[in-house]
């Protein structure tokens, strides 16, 4: 199996310390090695229709399933996690083992011909 | 800069080919060498609170925004999209240029001291 994603899109309440938000949530990636990566991102281009709001991604690796659910549970994360959610307006949370088609594995090494 | 990213959550309509659906999209990434890498999953854990009823997240990268742009009136993009939009019945898309913060860059390598 391969790794386990961890998705948050969100829309922040008008008014919200967003750059303070983006630090916390740096910090709790940085403090707790049960998150293997990170990555976020804001939107730059969609229209409404495509964005239905929503401006920011979230993604969060983990090695497997276990770690994600250690990780909900730490209390680096339960601590943020408060913060977080007085920030939010809309939010949609997706999990899932992740399946990755490119780039494709390496091929196998050649065998020498006997 | 870093990369580029897509990405895409929806919900099918009932009764969709989700498993031709993928293949397609399989296919799509493949033959298309804008895409750098792409990434799937299905939610496994979500209640609908907090998966607002999505199901399914891809996820594109590009090395840059111009690979996007290019990719987006790409004719195999095009072609596929029409049965894509077909199954939809909610979709959220997002594109941004990806921040990684995790795993960290390898420390510059050390200098000899004079």
């Amino acid at each position: 199996m391969g790794e386990f994603k961890h998705l948050v899109i969100v829309k922040f309440k008008e008014g919200s310390q967003v750059e303070e938000i983006l630090k916390g949530m740096e910090k709790l990636v940085a403090d707790v090695d049960l998150v293997k990566s990170f990555e976020w991102g804001q939107d730059l281009e969609g229209p409404e229709m495509l964005t239905q709001g929503f401006t920011h991604s979230f993604s969060m690796t983990f090695d497997k399933k276990e770690d994600y659910i250690a990780f909900q549970t730490h209390p680096n994360h339960v601590e943020y996690s408060a913060t977080f959610s007085a920030a939010i307006l809309n939010i949609v949370v997706l999990t899932f083992p992740s399946v990755t088609l490119k780039p494709l594995p390496p091929p196998p090494p050649a065998t020498t011909a006997a």
